[in-house]
């Protein structure tokens, strides 16, 4: 039941990297105040027609830092210790995070969101609206 | 400053599949009502030890049976013509999908979830604890 055909190696590629001033991982408290810039490679840009008709969007980007992922780990949200499905933490199997954030501005491929809880350089793999669930 | 040492591929590994009883794409609202299996890979079965905390949590797949990705869509939400980062299309450049789901039972490396978005056979790529934002 586990296994498919499906089960092959899946191949991501940025569409673009975070511009902002966080250069080491800090706690996610200071990263929700800081503006950050998400600059998408130029041939994105038309990607992002009629998305200033949400005021928040959920950005998709790789923990390009993190390496390995212990199974159990001591998580943020309580400092317990929990399995990492159970955790928000970046050390995970697939390195893949998402912040919700407030877009403020769009200039062309740059959007200027305030939230995120991403370093400077982080490659960016999605971004969607952000509807209320 | 869009182009940086991170741009290299990156390269993912499926967690785990969906086993429902949805065989073809269909309207969100139908699969919101759903009951899905999420049958981890069994390695990966220490890693939801605590995931009962939570009562959501976010499922990530891989929309493996899309293919290329319109820049401008019409978009479900609303009818409209959008750029792809303004639409949860599955047609999206890394085919990264997302949904909170209801955690009915976990069953040691089998998730009993209600309202995945989601088709059989889905590679899951993680699952993270649902806290709202």
């Amino acid at each position: 039941m586990s296994e498919n055909n499906n089960d092959t190696s899946i191949l991501m590629h940025p569409i673009g990297f975070v511009d902002n001033s966080i250069f080491e991982p800090a706690s996610a408290r200071e990263k929700k105040n800081t503006e950050s810039l998400i600059v998408l490679k130029s041939e994105y840009a038309e990607g992002l027609d009629s998305i200033t008709d949400f005021d928040k969007i959920q950005v998709f980007f790789y923990f390009h830092l993190s390496e390995g992922f212990p199974m159990i780990q001591k998580r943020r949200y309580d400092g317990k210790m929990a399995g990492v499905f159970a955790s928000r933490s970046p050390k995970r199997p697939n390195g893949i995070g998402v912040t919700v954030v407030e877009l403020l501005k769009v200039d062309n491929n740059i959007l200027h969101v305030k939230g995120l809880d991403a370093i400077n350089g982080t490659p960016i793999l999605d971004i969607k609206p952000y509807i209320s669930e």
